[in-house]
């Protein structure tokens, strides 16, 4: 094998993702200098957050360039190592990007123990969403025995999570979910006390009848009629984990009407990029790590099979196609 | 002197209030029992939040009743005591009521030293809203030095204490006032580096001009279209006190359309209500007072002269007619 496969960004999309938006590259496998090392990766993470930097707005993070390889977690194993921290075998975990191949410096590549959890996980529950939940639940939303917690996209690899860390505090939890089969994946197997349909048509009522102590919390992924519809539902101090806003990924207008209600409930709420709170990972890895070899957290992967296919995989998650984490498996 | 009078809520205003929502009465002065005192009212306070208060919906608070002395702040002098903690011709400030006469039981009850402060100012710079300002700037903004805070109803008894602390932290202080006269004397007298017109006509671009390394907090007291095109010019990881929702407490719609703004520059919002926090009082109350009496804290008061006047006074305050602190004297 002297060449790989990558995928890079080709066009910025005006509004939906399509897939000339991307490029099926082949390379050849580059030689590794001191300190590098090079990666065969082999579970790709595709996230929300990969929409937003397609665009050329400011944002938290720079844009994803034209023409590079497009940014993404993923999961692999050393193929060769000049970097002492490294050996060849070792499993890790970084921002390898769409690639089949990748060469790392070390910086923020992180050496992971495959024998109680799955390397999949590890770009999971056990990685960046799972520490988005994991952040949102202990140092945001920071919910009460009795207390209730909304969580949207709950389903999702983030969503599911949440779901699971508040019941394990003993809260009552709500979540919102597009489908009945999600729905009920959600209740039956993630244990959240009752879970909504949002393209039922009966938000409002269905999540007043949800929450009859009002809501105390909420895990927001969406954004838009979703989270504008729960805002009149708050307790007083209710806390807001304002995590993405997918809604709005592609332009839409999303306002908040009911915006009166962050001051009469006097809601704490706060925007949030966990890779900005570094400080906090090894801790919740390793909270979250005890959780899932213990069973105690479980999680549900949509995997798509190689590299070719990771773009439709993409577009498919922005549209909620997909069911859990979503993954592109790549050997 | 055996009667005085008193003005009730005669009915619920359906949209911008009326004088017809108020009704003046005279009331025969009564009796005091054990542990209460009889106070002359000075200066009655006229503040926004009595607005919301007027309604029925649920809210921070319970609706003020039909028929009863409209809720407010007050300042004034001990006629009566059978409490051991208060003597005749004490100073207090406390929530004494639309009313010439006023009974208390003590609680919440103030006594106060006029002698380098004068009364009308612990209804204001040193007193609710005064604490309002402190609250919001040292335990939610806490703005750094060279830091930019932006600050609507500037010219108010609330945003031009949040100005001047601000400024005595070393920010750069932008204000947004309705009216030449007021940007002017925000500028000139409280020493805000800009004040925006947002009667001009160009709230965007004269917003933008005045912030040219963006806003990293925001004192909040108006809410709607001025909030909504600040969002945007946030920079990463600002903060909101929430503090106030005029231009929704007619029932206007009032939506945050740059909602996404929150999400991608990681913004922490809190809707507060100082007297939900007490437990700071003592510490504000001291800096403010002693701000105050070294002169290095100014303030500007509209007063109404006679009970009478209060309904008329109060509709003009709703409708940013007051500069300054809005009070009514009664004696």
């Amino acid at each position: 094998m002297t060449t790989f496969q990558r995928i890079v960004l080709a066009s910025r999309p005006q509004a939906e993702v399509h897939p000339e938006n991307f490029r099926l590259e082949t390379q050849e496998i580059p030689a590794i200098t001191d300190g590098q090392v090079l990666i065969r990766n082999h579970y790709l993470s595709l996230d929300p957050y990969m929409r937003w930097r397609m665009n050329e707005t400011k944002s938290y993070a720079a844009p994803q360039a034209l023409d590079e390889t497009m940014i993404g977690g993923g999961a692999g194993q050393v193929i060769e190592s000049k970097n002492p921290k490294f050996a060849v075998g070792d499993f890790v975990t970084g921002t390898l990007g769409w690639t089949e191949i990748a060469v790392s410096d070390g910086t923020m590549l992180r050496k992971v123990d495959t024998t109680h959890i799955p390397l999949s996980a590890f770009v999971g529950v056990v990685g960046m969403p799972g520490m988005t939940a994991w952040f949102g639940v202990n140092q945001i939303m920071a919910p009460k025995a009795g207390e209730t917690v909304l969580v949207s996209a709950a389903s999702g690899a983030v969503g599911g999570v949440v779901g699971q860390l508040a019941k394990l505090r003993g809260c009552r939890v709500v979540g919102i979910a597009g489908g009945a089969e999600k729905c009920a994946y959600v209740v039956e197997q993630l244990g959240f006390d009752a879970c909504i349909d949002y393209k039922a048509g009966n938000l409002q009522a269905d999540l007043a009848a949800a929450t009859p102590n009002g809501i105390d919390a909420i895990f927001e992924n969406v954004g838009g009629q979703v989270f504008d519809t729960a805002l009149p539902m708050t307790n007083a101090f209710a806390r807001v984990a304002l995590c993405g806003w997918i809604a709005g990924y592609n332009g839409e207008e999303t306002p908040i009407r009911n915006a009166v209600f962050l001051l009469s409930n006097r809601i704490t709420l706060r925007g949030f990029v966990v890779v900005e709170n570094m400080e906090f990972w090894p801790q919740g890895l390793s909270e979250l790590g005890l959780l899932v070899a213990s069973g105690k957290l479980i999680f549900r992967e949509t995997i798509a099979d190689g590299l070719a296919a990771a773009p439709q995989a993409f577009i498919g998650l922005l549209k909620g196609k997909n069911f859990g984490k979503q993954l592109v498996k790549l050997i």
